[in-house]
C-alpha cells in the first residue's frame, strides 16, 4: 500500500470519527428549532421586527462531532441602536433561553442558556447593510457565515472539519485570549483559499516569518498588506478589507502551526489529530521533575476575579509579563512562564527559576559623569557606605557600584515589590485581596485543588508540543 | 582667610614640591649634554649630517621633580629614509648611550639607557620640513616641542606642572596602553587653551559626553570635527591638523578627569595631587574582602610574553575582553575585571565574578521556525534526548529548549573554552606554555611572587577612585 493511499485511510478515519451523525444534527436542529421560535414569539409580543438566525460552525455544517456550541443571532433593526440591544434585545434573548441561563457580555451584553447539555449563546446584533459599518464586533458575523456558506461545496465542509480537528489536536485551534489561536471562520477562508486540508498543511509549511493571504485581492500588493497589519499572519477578511481575521494569532500559534504541518508531511500520524491524552502529574513527580533539572517553580495563586473571560486573560497575560520584567530586572532568570485559570475559581501566575535565591551582591549602574547633577546625586547617596559592598568606580561613561541586596529570596522579594511591576488593575486588585506566593514544595498547598490546574502545571513542566514524541 | 586663598596657597605648596631644583636641573642638564656631544661626535665619525637634540617635558621645563625620563632626538638627513634609521640611527644612539642601554622598540627601533640613574630615550627620527609629512611618528615631536615653547611662559610652566601633578594624582596620568590616559603634549596643550591649571579644572567639570578643542581654528565647526574623531575628547593637534592628541585618551579616563575635577572644586584637598599610599592587602584580607561581599576571583596567570610594551597591552586588553565575552556567553555574571602586568615578569587577566558555579540547566535559544533547515538539524540533534532537561518547545518565534550544562565550574569551562575565545595570539601562544587558571584560594600562590600583583590586585578591590575618600 502506498503512502497516499495510508494517508487518506487516516484522514478517512478521522472524519468517520469528527463529522456529527444524524442523530446529532437532528438533536441540534431541535434545540436550534426551539430557540429561534421562542425568540421569534417575544419580538412580536414586543412588536419589533426581528430576524433570528444561527450562525457559527453550526449554520455553516462546520462543526465537529462532539461540540456543544450553538450561536443564535438576534437581529434587530439598526434603528434600536446600541442601547436597543441592551434592553429590547437582550430580553428577547432571555426569553428564548428558556429555564438555564447567565447573562454575560463580551463587547455588549448576551445570553449564555444551557439546553440538552449545549452551551447555547443568544447574541442580539444590529441588522446593518454592509459588514464595514457595522455598530458592534458581531454584527460582522452573519456576513461571514454568508460569504462562507456561498463558497464551501459538501466535500470542503469535510476539509474544514479535518482542518479543525488538526488545529484541536496540535493545540492551536481557538481565538479567544487563553489560546491565541485560529479561529473556525479563519479555518474555513483556508480552505477557500487553499482547497484541501492536505493543501494548506502544504502551504504552511512553507510559511515565512509572516505570510499573507487575501482571498478577494482587495489589496495588489502584499507589501502593502504587511506594513498595513502587524500580526504574523494576516488574513484579509473577504467581507471587510480592513480587518485582519488572523489577528488574534500569536506568533506562538502561527509557528507551531507551521511546525506541526511540516512535521505531519515528514510522518502521518494519528497523534496530531488525536493526541495521547496526558496523565496529570502526582505532586511528588511535579517535584522530583524540578529537582532533575535543578529549577524553581514559583507560583503567583489566586481566586478567580469576576470578569469577562477575555478581560480575564488580558489581565492574567498583562501580569505575567509585568512580574517577569520585575524578576529579570532584580536579577532572577527566568526559564519560563505561563498564565493558568479555569476561569472561574482559581488564577495562578507559574514561574519557572533557575534560582529562588539570588547573590548578595551586584551591580548598580549609576548615571552617566557627564550629568553632573545626577553624579552628584549618586555620590552623596551612597557616600555613608551602608548597603555599598565596594566602590563606586567609573566604568564606561558612567558610575557604577557593588552593592548588597537588601533581599536575595525571591518571596521576600515579591512581597516587597510586587505591585511596583506592570500589573492588571483587576488581577492586583484580586491578588491584594486573596493572593499566595508558593515555592517549590510550598505549591502542594494548593496542586490538588483544581484539576485545570494540576493539568495546566502538568503542560508547562513538559513544555514539549504534544505532537512531539 | 577665605576660600581662594587657601587655595593659592595650596597650589604654591605643590608646586613647591614639583618645581625641580637648580640641583637637579644641573645635573638633567648635565647628562643631556654628554648624551648629544657624543651623539654628534658619532655622527661626524659616520659623515651623516645630524641634528641632536633635547625633546620632550625637559626641552619644553615642564617636568616635575622627581622624574627621571630624558628624550634624547638625532633628527637625520630625510634622505636616509626609514631604512637609515635602523642602521645609522641605531648606531648613533648607542654610541651616545654610553655602558648601560638596550636597544627597544615602539613603531621603529630606539635605544633606552640607564644614565645616572636616568632613563634616556635616544630616539633616531627623520629631519622633515613639516609635521603632517612625516614617516614616523616620531618625526612629529620636534615640532610640538618647538610648538610648545613659543606658547608658554614661566608662569604657564607652572600651570602645566599642576596640572600634570594633578592628573598623576587621580591616575589619569600618561598616554601609554596601559593608562589610557593625558600625555604630556596634552597637558600642555590644555594650559596653552585655558590658560591656568584652575581654569582648565573649571572647564573640564562642565565637559559633556564629547569636548572638542581646536586651539587654531582650523574646523569652523566642532561638530564637523566630531564627525571626523571617534574618541570621547577630541583635541586638534595644533602642528597636524589631521590629528588628534587626545586619541589616547579612554571614555574611561576621560570621565575620571571630569568627575576629579568637579570634586576638586567642590573640596580642594591635597590628596589629589599627593594621595595617600595605599597598602597592599594581606591575601587573607584579600579572602576575607571577598566573602564579605560574596564574590568570587578569577586569575588567567602566565609568565610575561616578551613584546614591545604597547603590544603587550593591546594582547592583554584584548584577551581581557574576549574572555569577559566568553565568560558572559556561559552565563556567568562578570562583575568586573582587569588585566595586570609588570611588563617583565608576569601577566594577569582577573574577573570577578559573583559565583564560580553555574546552574545546571540553563535555555538554550534554537533556530526561528521560518528555517526550515535549521529546524529540522535542531529538531534532531536533540531527538535522543541526550543532555536535554525538557523541551524542545516555541517561544516566540523561534525553538527554545532547556539544556543541562556538561561543564557547571568555571575552571573546567574555561580548560575546555579558552582558545575558542577572542584572544591576542601573542597572549594565547604565552598562556599554553605557562599559564595557569587560580580561583579564590589558589590565587594565593602568586599573590606574594609579584608586588606589582599585589598592589594592583589591591587597588581592583577597592575600585574606589583614590581621590575619593
Amino acid at each position: 500500500m502506498d503512502e497516499n493511499e495510508t494517508l487518506n485511510q487516516m484522514l478517512s478515519e478521522v472524519l468517520r470519527r469528527v463529522k456529527p451523525s444524524e442523530d446529532e444534527r437532528r438533536k441540534v436542529s431541535e434545540i436550534v428549532r426551539k430557540v429561534i421560535n421562542k425568540a421569534l414569539e417575544k419580538s412580536k409580543e414586543l412588536h419589533v421586527e426581528a430576524e433570528v438566525e444561527v450562525e457559527g460552525s453550526i449554520a455553516k455544517d462546520t462543526w465537529l462531532s462532539g461540540d456543544r456550541d450553538i450561536d443564535i443571532f438576534i437581529k434587530l433593526p439598526i434603528k434600536l441602536g446600541i442601547e436597543g440591544l441592551r434592553t429590547i434585545g437582550l430580553e428577547i434573548a432571555k426569553a428564548a433561553a428558556g429555564e438555564n441561563w447567565v447573562e454575560s457580555y463580551a463587547e455588549h451584553p448576551y445570553v449564555e442558556a444551557k439546553i440538552d447539555g449545549y452551551r447555547v449563546d443568544i447574541v442580539p446584533c444590529l441588522k446593518v447593510d454592509r459588514p464595514d459599518v457595522r455598530l458592534t464586533a458581531v454584527d460582522r458575523t452573519p456576513f461571514h457565515t454568508k460569504y462562507v456558506l456561498g463558497k464551501l461545496d459538501e466535500r470542503a465542509k469535510d476539509e474544514v472539519r479535518l482542518l479543525k480537528r488538526f488545529m484541536k489536536g496540535i493545540d492551536v485551534y481557538g481565538a479567544e485570549l487563553k489560546v491565541g489561536g485560529f479561529s473556525g471562520y479563519l479555518v474555513e477562508l483556508l480552505i477557500i483559499r487553499y482547497g484541501s486540508f492536505l493543501n494548506v498543511v502544504k502551504e504552511a509549511s512553507s510559511w515565512r516569518e509572516r505570510h499573507v493571504i487575501d482571498i478577494e485581492g482587495y489589496y495588489s500588493d502584499p507589501n502593502q498588506v504587511l506594513t498595513l497589519f502587524k500580526e504574523p499572519l494576516v488574513v484579509i477578511d473577504p467581507v471587510d478589507r480592513r480587518r485582519n481575521v488572523a489577528a488574534a494569532l500569536t506568533a506562538e500559534k502561527y509557528c507551531e502551526f507551521i511546525s506541526a504541518c511540516r512535521a505531519f508531511l515528514r510522518k502521518p500520524s494519528m497523534k496530531f489529530f488525536f493526541p495521547d491524552g496526558i496523565r496529570p502529574l502526582a505532586f511528588n513527580e511535579v517535584i522530583s521533575d524540578l529537582k532533575r533539572r535543578e529549577a524553581s517553580l514559583l507560583v503567583l495563586y489566586s481566586r478567580c476575579p469576576k470578569l469577562p473571560i477575555e478581560v480575564l486573560w488580558g489581565q492574567l497575560n498583562r501580569s505575567l509579563l509585568g512580574i517577569r520584567k520585575l524578576l529579570e530586572n532584580e536579577g532572577f532568570n527566568v526559564l519560563s512562564c505561563k498564565a493558568m485559570s479555569d476561569e472561574s475559581s482559581y488564577v495562578a501566575l507559574v514561574y519557572e527559576l533557575d534560582k529562588m535565591e539570588l547573590n548578595r551582591t551586584f551591580i548598580h549602574k549609576g548615571p552617566p559623569v557627564h550629568m553632573p547633577e545626577d553624579e552628584e546625586r549618586f555620590l552623596l547617596k551612597y557616600r555613608d557606605g551602608k548597603d555599598v559592598a565596594t566602590g563606586p568606580w567609573i566604568e564606561g561613561r558612567r558610575w557604577v557600584i557593588m552593592l548588597f541586596r537588601k533581599q536575595t529570596n525571591v518571596k521576600q522579594i515579591l512581597l516587597e515589590k510586587l505591585f511596583k511591576a506592570s500589573l492588571g488593575k483587576y488581577f492586583a486588585d484580586e491578588f491584594k485581596r486573596s493572593g499566595r506566593i508558593y515555592v517549590n514544595e510550598e505549591v502542594r498547598e494548593v496542586y490538588d485543588k483544581h484539576e485545570d490546574f494540576k493539568m495546566s502545571l502538568t503542560r508547562f513542566l513538559r513544555k514539549k508540543p504534544l505532537w512531539m514524541s
